[in-house]
């Protein structure tokens, strides 16, 4: 209308009907003239600070980051310097740091013969901060000395606001300045190495974030804002990943020797599909939680997965899935992030994951301090490599179900799963018994020195083989009418039917499983410990120093330890003897029904060590299923602040940690020197690793990319009891 | 050989030569001769003694009766008397009161001429003790004398071994005799009325399964010797029934209308079957575990049923069941023992049952003895009839599931379940609110002055009306091949699949019911406290005096707690507001999960009563579900000792009732008049009733058949708590 760019350009005329248009708006509003007596206005200014504090976007932050509703605010008045009165005049932000990098320099904008409405407002497009050095090098020079005394002051990289009012520069504000994970750790460990913080102060300063934020494939924040996700699901295991949708597991595992990048697309998946997540980039499924079987193993493999995610309907003979309109074939490109649980089709740009060196640096540091001990869940040498790079002081889970269906041997499961007798049994366990120990000696190999606890059977026989028996009837049917199947081929179907509704359990996770299945059946834990410690013979025979624990899983009454103990002894004489070596096996179990926290003590005199699973015992503390509560339940709950926080991502510190206290109390009674730790999946979990280092747990175990967090939050663990000690 | 009938009357050449053959076999057996001086003779007879303290009979018996193995015997040398001296001599057996009946009488039998070897042998028949009299009449004299007398000793009835020799009575052994469940408790009673025992040794005297057994109706004993049972399950609801094999519940329901005896088969039962339930004599199911539906909902009918009979294969198009060869169809007579879980082909002959008079005084007396309370679980005005008559002082549990289905009221289940907003929800659930109305009228009604403890919606919709989803996807198939069905009715089908898929639990046990329904869905509760209140409010207007408790299940937080009870106090105050009554009603809550129990003091300031769900509390105390322990592994465990006893069938005394010890002490710390209970099944179980009252509870609530015990156990309780004391 007036002919200019900017306000600065505007003649007083023009003002004066801009103010005169602000004053109707103003009447309008409240109904009141705008008061002209300037204590007035200030007093109208004050007050609207005030009640700033109450509007639904402070209320909503105070609540995101736990402020107190009641804290208050301040109001500070001062004299108003004006950035506006000529081109020696300007405005500007600057951070005594990059933000993003963490490089030590002066980073940021300036804008000069302005207020600081107008560089927010982005009107006007600013100038670096570099340009201040040639515009005005005094005041340049003068910024960088408040720079590095306020830094020097505050101990922290400031992000400050200042006006230069005539060639006199003003600072209006200084704050801490916000900075990418990247940055934080950076500027952290410089800090320290400068001298204007202490070790322990950058270790306190780094959030467990920041750490985790390195360690995942992203999708690059900017794509991001350009595309829609055409499905969620549940967010089980962070990064992202790109690749053709592939629906079968041998099919991945086909195109991955390949070297092609795919995304497996299942229902859900079992044990079987070992083969083809690994070939995968990423993991897709319509079913499950976030300890269903995708889940967990993806997280263990580090692999990204969105799980449950019903939107989606596949349908395997097509070889494609449905999102409402939306058809994704076999071989179209997807991308997922496990770190949102999103679905997007098409390939989205990503970003590398990387320990930078100060990480390395401040982790270093971080294990100086700890008490806490670190070690792994890991099932495959792979994963325990990693795991070591990461800085695993050992294994505190390796899973063994997958040696019973990896490489062909699932044949040898359904010979036990429909065997009538103990001997029919013994005989196919003898089969595995050689290919297990050659699992088990890799995996003490490649942890040669360091502990590895090796947990027995923990699933029954069938659900290593069958994901769902709902899917045996379906497929009876369909091949009864649609395929016309010979009557053998029903016949074979409607046996396994049979079988499988005969031992199924009614609820899986409190079924036939775990060390039941070692009491009912003997012979199939008597066969793993075989394999486990004549691994360990033979490694001890050619020099090596495998230092192996047999862990039960699953227990709730010590005479179920003593039955298991019984055989454990047994074959530990008959190996030591057969190989003429003598060898030192510990022997314990995992912690994870209240009745086994509640007779630790009893539990304690029969173990040499105890590992809390803290998902079972979160699930049978509050009886609820991981799975259905978060499926159908959990959310609302939060919402309606019937609880704080989801107790299967952080530990319950009003029940599950009080059980935990009470055992590891009375285990230590009675064992001072037993080994405590935990390998549920709060080992990892920043919160909860803290609750398990004032329990007095000897150490967490987690999987592989969680190890670098806990080594952090277990040191910033520590310091912070000694802080609040002194 | 020698022509005589009896060994009293060989010859004795005969005998010498009779003594030949003993010696030459002894020889034969040992290598040795027979020794032939006496003082050998009774050393070996000595050691023969001490030896059957270690043959496997022996050691069977302690095991059963839990006699220690360490303990040893004895062994008394004492002058043998002559029985077979004459005519003038004998010997017998006698019971100093009828052992069948508990008559006061002696009863027993004689052989004269004879030794007790002869009696025991059974060659020769016995004559009646009564023969004495006429034959031997001073003996006889001597022989009531002395009855007496012994009875008098040991304050019990006697089981005499005695023996005649020429004229004069010598007695072998006394001991107290055995007898049957009616004969004990006519003993005690007896005893106390004529002042030989105490009002409280009659009480102890008298075991749990006397009066259990005068409960139920059983197979005649004599008629079980002659048949075999073509199948076996689970002893869901003890007692025997005879019917028509019927595989569905309408039928069964319309021939219990025309007074007709059936027997309802099914794979499982839901809450729709409860009418066929009700109107048939027992249940046999297939699938199943002592908490299954039909063994909980028979239990609580007192109806015989036998669950879970996995060898019957069930046809329901054919209406025929097959047991290997066996076909059983619809029509033919069975007869089912709930005691043992036992099915006969055919109709066995059964006894009555009934509580005799002495049963009834004894009863009474326990009352003046017991502090605990005895409440039933009851949830039709007819089992609290039963209950009162048993003698009940309140109802502990009344279940509210079959109030959405009975009648009809299934389809607006459906509506609930296919709802899509809450008001569509509440839309249904306006329709129930007038009809539980009605039900909960009657109930009060019949309660009328005593407590009524209503439990709110335990289990999700769905479970209310499929008892398993894998038989929709059987009848989607089958209706699509084989009755070539519309395609709106496949369709049909096919969204309740997709739509009860989505909502199913993996573990139902500890998946989306019970107070999670009611936080999710606070429409529901609100209804259902909404309807009970109301018919509060109508009974009190109308003058009566309704005692109503609302019952919140399976918490695990105390906020779960809060929220409804938000819910209940709105609903309270716009009932009395609406009726102008002022209602006294108390809102509690089950405590059946262990972070329920730990935290118990803080659920404590938001409740007036607890009430203990010992069946979850001892599966999540465990991490065991019951249907798949009892199943799959209890029979094992029990077997191979690592359990004493199935827990939940007794009360676990190392790990569940110290949880409950613990809540109860930190509940009363709170609130020392909360009002404290149990209401599961251990409430009518002997062993745990102890530990009910030595914990500290106010009551037990069992099934209204096990009040006559529950009774008798809490009397024995606190007079063996006196005893200890004194």
């Amino acid at each position: 209308k007036y002919g200019v760019k900017y306000d600065a350009e505007l003649s007083a005329e023009a003002m004066k009907e801009v103010v005169k248009k602000f004053k109707e708006i103003y009447k309008k509003e409240t109904g009141e003239d705008f008061p002209q007596d300037p204590f007035v206005q200030l007093r109208r200014a004050i007050e609207t600070v005030f009640k700033s504090w109450n509007n639904p976007r402070a209320i909503k932050y105070r609540e995101i980051h736990k402020i107190p509703h009641d804290m208050g605010t301040a109001v500070n008045v001062q004299m108003m310097v004006f950035g506006n009165f000529g081109w020696d005049s300007g405005t500007g932000v600057c951070f005594t740091r990059n933000p993003a990098t963490g490089e030590k320099e002066l980073y940021g904008e300036f804008l000069p013969n302005a207020q600081g409405e107008d560089v927010v407002a982005g009107i006007r497009t600013p100038y670096s901060i570099k340009d201040l050095k040639d515009r005005l090098p005094d005041v340049y020079k003068q910024l960088v000395k408040v720079a590095e005394l306020l830094e020097r002051h505050y101990k922290d990289m400031q992000d400050i606001e200042f006006t230069v009012e005539k060639g006199k520069l003003w600072l209006l504000q200084t704050r801490t300045g916000k900075r990418t994970a990247m940055a934080a750790i950076k500027i952290a460990v410089d800090m320290a190495r400068e001298g204007i913080i202490t070790k322990e102060e950058a270790i306190m300063r780094v959030k467990p974030e920041h750490i985790q934020q390195l360690l995942h494939r992203q999708i690059d924040p900017k794509a991001k804002e350009q595309h829609r996700p055409i499905a969620r699901g549940l967010p089980a295991s962070p990064g992202a990943a790109v690749g053709k949708v592939i629906f079968s597991s041998e099919e991945a595992e086909e195109l991955g020797k390949r070297g092609e990048k795919v995304i497996l697309v299942r229902p859900e998946t079992t044990p079987e599909d070992i083969g083809g997540m690994a070939a995968a980039q990423g993991i897709l499924t319509a079913r499950g939680g976030m300890t269903s079987h995708a889940a967990v193993v993806a997280r263990a493999m580090g692999k990204p997965a969105v799980v449950g995610a019903e939107m989606i309907h596949i349908d395997l003979e097509k070889e494609e899935f449905r999102v409402g309109d939306v058809v994704v074939k076999k071989g179209d490109v997807i991308t997922i992030d496990g770190t949102a649980g999103e679905v997007y089709v098409g390939e989205l740009p990503t970003i590398e994951p990387k320990l930078t060196s100060e990480a390395l640096e401040l982790l270093s540091w971080c294990d100086e301090y700890r008490k806490l001990g670190i070690r792994a869940n890991a099932d495959t040498p792979e994963e325990m490599r990693r795991a070591l790079e990461f800085g695993a002081e050992g294994v505190g889970l390796t899973r063994t179900e997958n040696m019973f269906v990896k490489g062909g041997r699932t044949d040898i499961v359904y010979e036990i799963l429909l065997a009538e007798t103990e001997e029919e049994r013994r005989k196919a366990l003898e089969k595995l018994i050689p290919l297990q120990k050659q699992d088990f000696k890799e995996i003490l190999e490649v942890m040669d020195g360091k502990p590895v606890i090796v947990r027995l059977l923990d699933v029954q026989f069938y659900a290593l083989v069958f994901a769902d028996p709902e899917q045996l009837i379906e497929q009876y049917y369909k091949k009864k009418y649609e395929e016309g199947a010979g009557s053998e081929e029903l016949m074979r179907l409607e046996n396994l039917i049979h079988r499988v509704r005969a031992i199924r359990d009614a609820d899986p996770q409190m079924g036939f499983r775990a060390c039941r299945l070692g009491i009912v059946y003997p012979e199939v834990y008597e066969a793993q410990m075989r394999a486990a410690i004549e691994a360990a013979a033979e490694l001890k025979k050619e020099g090596k120093n495998p230092i192996l624990e047999i862990m039960v899983p699953g227990t709730a009454e010590p005479n179920e330890l003593r039955f298991i103990r019984r055989i454990f002894e047994k074959v530990l004489k008959e190996v030591s003897e057969k190989y003429d070596v003598e060898l030192d096996v510990k022997y314990g179990t995992m912690i994870e029904s209240p009745r086994a926290a509640l007779l630790a003590d009893e539990m304690a005199e029969i173990c040499d060590f105890f590992s809390f699973g803290t998902n079972d015992l979160t699930q049978f503390t509050f009886g609820w299923s991981r799975d259905d509560a978060e499926r159908a339940f959990i959310h609302a709950y939060l919402k309606k602040k019937v609880l704080p926080y989801n107790p299967f991502q952080t530990l319950d510190d009003k029940g599950v940690a009080k059980l935990m206290e009470w055992a590891v109390k009375n285990a230590r009674k009675v064992k001072p020197d037993i080994e405590l730790g935990i390998c549920g999946e709060h080992g990892g979990e920043p919160r909860s690793i803290e609750i398990c280092h004032k329990v007095g747990l000897d150490y967490v175990s987690a999987s592989p990319w969680r190890i670098p967090v806990a080594r952090l939050v277990a040191a910033q663990a520590a310091i912070k009891e000694k802080q609040q000690k002194e």
